[in-house]
C-alpha cells in the first residue's frame, strides 16, 4: 500500500477529495447533471416528499421489505418512457450493470465487451462465470468476428455513449452483428438517457431497438435524472430472471425512497419539457465547435460529454486547477482511469447553461490551455 | 433463462416483488431498521433538508463533483463514533465491501473468507485478483491454519454478525489469529453498528479492535441508521488508498445527499439516545426465549436478528404467508439465498417495538408454525 502511494506521488497521480459547499460559486462543467435537474425544485421537492412519506431508507432488500409502491411506479414510468416492457430499479447504476451482466450469462456464455466500456460493466464481466473477449473500441466488425465460431449463448456488451470521450456506440450495427449470431445485446445507456432520442428517451430508443426481445438496457438515475440509482430495462422475462438471480439486486438494500422520488419527479419533468434533452446536445456541440476553432483537440460529441485532449497528466491537472481558479469546474481524467493513458479535460454540457455561461467556459478553457 | 424459470417453479422457489404501501398496516419484523429510525421525523427531516440544500443527487463521482461538505461531515462523525481514524462513504454497503476487499488485496494476497459471509464480501473476493480460501463458519482455528504457511500478504474477511442466522463472529480470536501471521482483518459490521458495543458503536468497538492499524471495518447506512449507503472505516492511509484505487468508489456516483443527511441525523440521534442500541438486543433475546419456550428451533441471537428454523422451503413460505395474513411481516430465507439449504424465518428485533407488539409477534409466529 505504501509503495503504491509513493509511486502515485512520484507520478503526480495522487487523488484527493475536495468537498464542495452547498453554495459553491463554481460554474459546473464537470458533473453529469446534463439537464440541470439535480437542484431543480420539483426534483428536490420530489426527493424530500418521498423521504417524508416513505422513510429515509428502504429498510431491506427489495425482496423483503424494500419494495414500495414508489419503486413500482418509477419502474413502470421508466419502462414506458424508454419503450421497454419492464424495468427493475437498483441502488446504483453500478449495481444495475453488475446485475445485468452476471444474470444474463453463465459458464457457457461468451461475452464480447467493447474496450472502452465503463468499469461497472467490466466488473460485471469479471464477476460473471463467462469467458470475456474484449473487442476494439466501437467496432461491430470485430464483434461479428468474435461471435463467429462460438456456438452457445453469447452477449455483446457496450456503453451507448462512452463515458470518457463522449462518443456513441454504433448500436444498430452491433444489434445486426448480434442477430446474425443469435447473441443478445446489453447496452449501458447511462449517458444517453435524457440526452439522446426523442425527448431524451435514450440511445437505445433512438436506434429503434427499445422493446426488442434480444436487447437489454441499463440506465442510471444519477446523471440526467439528477438523483441516485440505476435500472435494468428489458423484456419482462429478463426482469423476472434478475429478480430471482441477480446478487447485486437480491442481497442489497433497495434504493432509498428520496432517490426514487427525485428520479420520478425528474422523469415527469422531462416528459413535460422534452426540449431539455436536445438543448444539452446543442450546448455540447457549441462547446466543441468553439474549442476546436480555438485550436484545441476535442472529440466531436455525440451526446453531452466533450472530451478535450491534454498533453500530459501533469498539464491536465494544472489546466483543471487553473480553470477552477478562474471559477470553472471541469473534469480531469488521468491514468489509471483512462486505459489508453491519454489525459483529458472532460467537459459536460448542461441544458440549463446560459449563452453567457457558455461564453465564460470557452474563454476560461482556452485562456488556461497549456501550450501544446 | 426459461429453463431456470421452469426449475424455480417446479421447486417452489419463485421470488416476486410485493410493493408495500406507505401506510402498510403490517407489524414489521422483517426489515433491518433495527432502531426504528428510518421513519423517525428527525431522520426523514434530515434526509429531506439535505435534498433541498444539496440537491437530489451528488451529480458525479466523489472524485469529480460528488463530494460535498455533508459527505465529509458524515465521514468525520462516523469515524469518531466508531473509533476509527478515518472513513469513506460509498453509495451502498455492497459497494463498500467490493471496494474494501478489492483495494486491500492484489494477486499475491491470500484471502481467508468465512463460509457464512455476505454476498457482497464474496463478490469482493471474486472481483479481487487474490486467491481465496473459504474457512468453516466462525472458526478462528481454521483461519489460523489457512494462514499458516502462506508467506505474503493475507487478509481475513468476516461478517461481525452473520446476516442469515444473526450469530456473532469470534472477532478477538480472529484478530489474534491474524496478528500471529501478520495478516490484516476486514470486518463487515453491517448488523453490528447501532446494536452492539457501547451505545451502538458496533462489534469492532465492542471487541476492542476499533482504531487498530491492522483492522478495517465496513458498515452500512441502510440498517440501524435507516438510510442508504455504506462506509469503510480504518487507518487514514487505508482510506487514502481506497480513494485512489477502489473501482466501486472511483467509478460510481457519490451517495445522494438525502441518504447522507438521513444517516447523519440518525447517528446524532443515536449518540443522544444510546439506550436504543441495547433495547434492540433485549427485544431479540426476548423473542428468542419465548419462541424456543414454545417449542420452536431458533439460533440464540448475538445482535438483533432471530433466525427460526423451518422444515422446508414450501413450509417456510407458507408460514411467512400465514404470518402476513395475520398482520405480521417476517423475512423468509430459502435456497439459493441460504447456502446450507436450510429454510428459515428471519425475524428482526426493533428497539421501538412495544411489549404489546412483541406479544403479538410471538403469538402469531407460534400460532402459524408448521407442525414439525
Ligand atoms: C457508463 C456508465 N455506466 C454506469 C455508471 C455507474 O452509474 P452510477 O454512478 O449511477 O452507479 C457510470 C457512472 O458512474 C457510467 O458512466
Ligand atoms: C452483512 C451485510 N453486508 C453488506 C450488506 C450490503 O449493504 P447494503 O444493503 O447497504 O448495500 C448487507 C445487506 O444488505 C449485509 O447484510
Amino acid at each position: 500500500m505504501d509503495e503504491a502511494r509513493a509511486a502515485r506521488r512520484r507520478a503526480g497521480l495522487v487523488r484527493a477529495l475536495r468537498p464542495r459547499a452547498a453554495d459553491s460559486p463554481l460554474l459546473d462543467l464537470a458533473s453529469n447533471d446534463y439537464l440541470g435537474l439535480a437542484r431543480h425544485p420539483e426534483v428536490t421537492g420530489g426527493a424530500a416528499r418521498a423521504a417524508q412519506e416513505w422513510g429515509a431508507g428502504a429498510t431491506g432488500s427489495r425482496l423483503v421489505t424494500g419494495s414500495t409502491e414508489l419503486h413500482a411506479r418509477l419502474e413502470a414510468e421508466l419502462a414506458a418512457f424508454c419503450g421497454a416492457e419492464a424495468a427493475l430499479v437498483l441502488s446504483s447504476g453500478y449495481a444495475a450493470n453488475l446485475a445485468a451482466v452476471t444474470a444474463l450469462t453463465d459458464t457457457t456464455t461468451l461475452i464480447v465487451s467493447d474496450a472502452g466500456n465503463h468499469a461497472s460493466l467490466i466488473d460485471g464481466c469479471r464477476l460473471s462465470r463467462a469467458r470475456t473477449e474484449v473487442t476494439p473500441h466501437a467496432d461491430p466488425q470485430a464483434v461479428r468476428a468474435a461471435l463467429t465460431g462460438h456456438d452457445g449463448r453469447a452477449l455483446a456488451v457496450t456503453d451507448s455513449v462512452f463515458s470518457v470521450d463522449g462518443d456513441a456506440a454504433p448500436l444498430r450495427a452491433l444489434a445486426e452483428a448480434c442477430r446474425a449470431h443469435g447473441a443478445a445485446l446489453l447496452v449501458d445507456d447511462a449517458h444517453g438517457l435524457g440526452v439522446l432520442g426523442d425527448g431524451g428517451r435514450g440511445a437505445v430508443a433512438a436506434a429503434g431497438l427499445a422493446g426488442d426481445a434480444d436487447v437489454v438496457t441499463t440506465v442510471t438515475l444519477s446523471k440526467s435524472l439528477g438523483a441516485q440509482g440505476g435500472a435494468v430495462l428489458g423484456p419482462a422475462r429478463v426482469i423476472e430472471h434478475l429478480v430471482n438471480t441477480a446478487r447485486s439486486f437480491i442481497f442489497d438494500t433497495g434504493l432509498a425512497p428520496a432517490a426514487a422520488g427525485g428520479a420520478l419527479a425528474a422523469l415527469r419533468l422531462l416528459r413535460r419539457e422534452p426540449e431539455r434533452a436536445a438543448r444539452a446536445g446543442d450546448v455540447a456541440r457549441e462547446l466543441h465547435e468553439r474549442l476546436t476553432a480555438a485550436g484545441l483537440t476535442a472529440v466531436r460529441p455525440d451526446a453531452a460529454v466533450v472530451s478535450v485532449r491534454a498533453p500530459s497528466p501533469e498539464q491536465a491537472l494544472r489546466w483543471a486547477a487553473d480553470c477552477r481558479e478562474a471559477g470553472l469546474a471541469v473534469g480531469c481524467f488521468r491514468p489509471p482511469s483512462v486505459p489508453d493513458g491519454i489525459s483529458r479535460l472532460r467537459l459536460t454540457a448542461r441544458a440549463d447553461l446560459t449563452s453567457d455561461q457558455v461564453d465564460t467556459a470557452v474563454h476560461v478553457i482556452t485562456a488556461t490551455a497549456p501550450v501544446c
